[in-house]
């Protein structure tokens, strides 16, 4: 890996190097071997996660953060340059990110604020599985910052904090019949006409958190019932997912759930909390101001929120675009590469 | 097989041999084997069916027919007697019918009419297992005749016709988006709200046909949806059974859903016409009239519609109880065999 290489050229290089969740290995002792001779570095490694810090004893830490995996390559390997967008799988989501962190990292000798640059793996799959989660838990004391950006893809525009996200079961009963003689029964199937109602009728809040305004959602994300082909059946179970904005915790979002479907038996599958955008934060607002553009709200759930769980300010912010990540026709817009390193460089040489 | 015994004890030596569908051998045997010998029949074997008959030169034919076959046993066999009940696997659906069968083409020597008795097996299993399907194919000779009494259970009342039966799948369409932008999909989910209010609102029809008061159903039978917790998604299908009164055909019944559900695809998967009672037709008139009580509508589907179908008016009639066929704790009242028996040998005797 030879990070003199342009940001377009690194991120083809690290396309096509194949990094899908849990087979990160080649990519990350890459990674590790073109770090560990930079001078003012010091490199750390945990498993598959490398993170590598400037230790200038500046009054301030900020923290650049990316994840090393990708979803399963679809038919879209070696990367290939089309005009100005460069297609692959992991282009967008978020090597492209990760190049401009490996240059910042080689390039920028001496930051005005130290700088720890985090290569993390296993973010595309199980929660339990993630490779910042386990940092935080083997090393917290590398984690340590005043604000991070996380170089998700978000077209070189500030997005500030994120959704969380809610599932939950509503469970409607019923009476078994035969349905032949279906009066004798209760059909939860039919029953379950009233919870659709409510998803029908739900009006999504658009608050507004810390300047941002926000996007929510409750959607039923399955349905299922039904026992045999001549059988009224006794239960039919709706599962929802609720993206809540981050001025409510997850407890406030759990609460308003079970509200909503007040009149069924609702059981919480998982919650994610969200994370504020606190960009009236000191070190938030200096990002800001360096980095100029309108920041606006993250609706997807990111790990901007172990960040804020950590007490960390935290924004997404890089080249790759949201909207196209795990698909087979992914792919980044060169110039954006070269904007995000331009402005991370502009704001940390300050 | 001890024909001689009483109703309730053939029953009992009927049950006390087991006959899952598909292992009807035994029992198929043990039939044959007391039949051959009567020389008043002539008996005939089609695989695990028997058809015995007299050959009196009578200007009528009448068929009794049962099926041997029965539910899987639900640790309830031996039979066991309780003050008036026989309880056991089959004793309700439909042994305690086959002992009146077996007693009657036994005991009948020079009945009015000429009797089939007909034992067959796999009815409580997919149609294409079914012997008197089989039968009707290989030796539609046999099944010849004036009118049919199928010995389902119905209380030793006399049940006309049957219900046909018809599902149907009603496939909701939407459009697949990521939760955390549901707006940007539809989700089928909530659109199928509108299915389920058509299946609130159906108000079933009870036609009068032929003297009997039917009672339709229209029910969701399935419902599946839901492609991943983090996704809007792009299809909801619907399964809902139609049981439709014997004035409709099986096309009309297939009309009728396709114009109730007219805003989305239908794709009908199977249907089993009904089949009207026909009691006003001379052979029925007759067994009405010989056996008494105030007909009723069957409401189930039964193989009174194989024998309408092959244009022999049929009824069910039989000692069991169909509300609890296919229950663990079926059981018969034995006074209804005895009842049962005595009313057919009436109208067969003269």
């Amino acid at each position: 890996m030879d990070l003199r290489l342009d940001g377009a050229a690194l991120t083809a290089q690290l396309v096509d190097t194949p990094s899908v969740s849990g087979e990160e290995g080649p990519l990350t002792d890459a990674i590790e071997a073109a770090l560990r001779p930079v001078p003012h570095l010091t490199v750390h490694r945990d498993g598959h996660a490398i993170v590598a810090r400037t230790t200038l004893g500046r009054p301030e830490r900020v923290i650049l953060a990316g994840h090393t995996d990708t979803v399963p390559v679809a038919g879209n390997l070696p990367s290939r340059l089309v005009g100005s967008r460069l297609y692959g799988c992991g282009t967008t989501d978020m090597k492209a990110g990760l190049a401009v962190q490996l240059r910042l990292a080689a390039g920028l000798t001496s930051p005005g604020r130290d700088v720890s640059y985090v290569f993390y793996d296993c973010e595309e799959v199980a929660a339990d599985r993630n490779g910042l989660l386990r940092l935080s838990r083997n090393r917290p004391d590398l984690l340590a910052g005043d604000f991070a950006v996380l170089m998700e893809p978000s077209s070189a525009e500030i997005e500030g904090g994120c959704q969380g996200t809610l599932r939950a079961e509503v469970a409607v009963p019923g009476q078994r019949a035969h349905t032949a003689r279906s009066w004798m029964g209760r059909n939860a199937i039919h029953e379950a006409g009233p919870v659709l109602d409510v998803l029908r009728g739900y009006a999504p809040r658009e608050p507004d958190v810390d300047g941002l305004r926000y996007h929510e959602g409750l959607n039923a994300v399955g349905i299922r019932g039904g026992v045999a082909g001549n059988v009224v059946p006794d239960e039919c179970v709706v599962t929802v997912n609720y993206r809540f904005a981050p001025d409510l915790t997850g407890e406030q979002a759990a609460g308003f759930v079970r509200s909503l479907f007040s009149s069924w038996p609702v059981t919480i599958l998982d919650v994610a909390d969200g994370a504020r955008p606190g960009l009236g934060q000191p070190a938030a607002a200096g990002f800001v101001a360096a980095v100029g553009g309108t920041p606006r709200a993250k609706l997807g759930w990111t790990d901007v929120a172990r960040f804020a769980a950590l007490g960390i300010p935290a924004v997404n912010y890089g080249p790759g675009i949201s909207e196209i990540a795990h698909t087979a026709g992914e792919y980044v817009e060169t110039a954006k590469i070269a904007e995000c390193e331009a402005r991370l460089r502009a704001w940390l040489g300050a």
